[in-house]
């Protein structure tokens, strides 16, 4: 499989929910596979929080794949010998893409909090703009988990003649409260971080040292991401062998795991970034704009495929049937399969064998029925 | 009802846990109803993680009354006309209690980080400490939610003569890593803080202006006090209407609530209690002393009843329901009842009139035994 990484730079100003124009802007984004010659064959990828336009292959000289690797590849379930597999990493986001710390036209100093305020309908528009300019004005499949899912079922919405499926996991219809309350503890943690310095921080230090409120907010990111069965299995009541079990910042396994995994995150991840993304996730409603969700879901044309895991802390299973219940009342082609699962909500990423036979077959239908 | 305030100087050690003693220690406690002649009405209440000694009326001039002030009164379910009820702040914590904020003797400064680790076991050997100086070296019930519970579980297997009744609410047999993940967060986030100054911080500056780290440890606490559903119900997806919906800062009502809370709470504890506290709750293990927990089971002699909470998102029924079991294999009198409710951990103080009549009936069910 062969990996093409590009940018592509936009001019025509972007519209953004709020009333502010995003203009110019860059989308960074990845294929693999081949573009058929009608155009039929385009699955298109979209990323969650913490993600890339890297979803798949190696890097050279990396040691970790891209973050859907065991899903996308030659042979696999989105087979790239087969569609031609596009992911943007999302405007508002910190690998390429036109994000906070870009420069703010004609300037060339980041816009910092001066970033206007982006939304899933947002990311969706702009992932249209770059479809539109290499001349892909429909799609076969677009497929995401968790805020990637969220970004499907906009796309359904806005744009219903776009896609001919859409396979949402892990994800909701709106986020819900306890999703929100977990992500203040970033929002705050990263605000009140001095070294913050209500956004103007220096990017290099971060890189270097971490970004200690950023680390902090993504300890509770994690604990959402996973769920009291799986950090039973992964950790029980290990302690630290190197740790007094009487000293005060002597550590269980579990915390040394969190801290492991948040401060490199600290490092990779740009703190405004992190804050644009999450203020992305809270407002997350596919009713905003049409009324209600039972209008917004109206619209739908696409067939819908929702796979939710029973374990998931998150997004619970209870939010896709939420949504499965209201397409059938619509009448519309879906598909509500929950996945027996204890892993939590990164169970999206993590245990791809309970599902890649699933996706293999959801995007098999649609070649199948070639409407 | 009257309220007794006092406080308790021990010049003997207490040996703590960790093999480190505690040398003098004060306990601040409360009484509430009288001392029956045969000293058989003893009913001894422990506070949870934020709580203190005043656990019942109202004192002069306040508008809230105690913690658990719709349980304990006159004619209430722990009937203070005819039970003799003591609440102490515990070890550690900073209500007047001996804590990290306590000074050091001979000095008169405090000991900060140099202040032992506490443990649950620890704790309850002070209340011990305390209630022998009252002479009184049997009680009828201990009761407790949470880190009370805890407690209250501790009793009976460390001190099996003790009391003849336990009643634990909303707590587990030993933390699991869930819960410590949680703590993990307010662990961090007051360590990074910058003004903690590595716990040499001016104690009046958080009084007045709160400590930022363990406002943002608050606001992951609170929400494993929740759950999905009462936040649901609380909040649902209401927005500030005085905050713009695309603002970066602009806040949903389940994100001022938190900001609320935790930033009044930020001022009122001391973060170094804080971080004792959660110490002794992330080690807080029955089995540990004892070889197993079927061996720290066997010791127990009182009647043991649990009470569960069916959304308590913190320490899950199954635990409770894992040690009930545990109590049946081994033949000790016990009963355990799981309360429908979708409030989540905080309901052992919010909705007493769930389970106020079933604590009534424990403590009716000791006195008409006389055993």
């Amino acid at each position: 499989m062969e990996i093409i990484t590009k940018s592509a730079h936009f001019t025509s100003p972007l519209y953004l929910e709020s009333g502010r124009i995003l203009e110019p802007y860059d989308i960074k984004y990845e294929t693999y596979g081949k573009l058929n010659s009608d155009k039929s064959n385009v699955v298109l990828v979209c990323h969650a929080l913490s993600g890339s336009h890297h979803a798949a292959g190696l890097y050279e000289g990396d040691k970790k794949p891209g973050w859907w690797d065991g899903l996308i590849g030659d042979g696999k379930a989105i087979d790239t010998t087969k569609y031609f597999v596009i992911c943007s990493n999302t405007i508002g986001s910190c690998f390429g893409s036109t994000g906070p710390m870009s420069p703010q036209y004609p300037s060339n100093e980041p816009y910092r909090l001066k970033f206007p305020v982006i939304t899933i309908k947002d990311m969706v528009k702009a992932q249209k703009q770059l479809l539109s300019s290499l001349g892909i004005h429909s799609v076969h499949t677009i497929i995401g988990g968790s805020m990637g899912g969220m970004q499907a079922l906009q796309f359904a919405v806005d744009y219903p003649n776009f896609a001919k499926n859409i396979i949402a996991l892990a994800a909701t219809y709106a986020t819900r409260p306890w999703a929100i309350a977990f992500n203040k503890v970033a929002m705050e943690a990263i605000r009140r971080d001095p070294r913050f310095n209500n956004g103007n921080y220096d990017k290099d230090e971060f890189k270097e040292k971490g970004c200690d409120g950023l680390a902090i907010g993504r300890i509770a990111g994690h604990i959402s991401y996973l769920s009291p069965q799986s950090m039973e299995k992964k950790f029980g009541k290990a302690y630290v062998p190197t740790d007094g079990m009487f000293e005060l910042f002597g550590r269980y396994e579990v915390e040394r795991y969190m801290e492991y995994n948040t401060n490199n995150f600290s490092k990779m991840f740009d703190p405004l970034s992190y804050l644009y993304i999450i203020k992305a996730i809270n407002t997350f409603n596919l009713a905003r704009g049409y009324g209600s969700l039972y209008d917004a879901i109206s619209r739908v044309k696409a067939k819908i495929n929702l796979i939710s895991f029973s374990g998931d802390m998150l997004f619970f299973p209870q939010e896709m049937e939420h949504l499965a219940n209201m397409l059938k009342r619509l009448n519309k082609k879906y598909n509500y399969i929950e996945i027996d699962s204890d892993y939590g909500h990164d169970a999206f990423l993590v245990e791809i064998e309970k599902f890649d036979g699933i996706i293999k077959e959801m995007l098999k239908e649609i070649d199948e029925q070639k409407f």
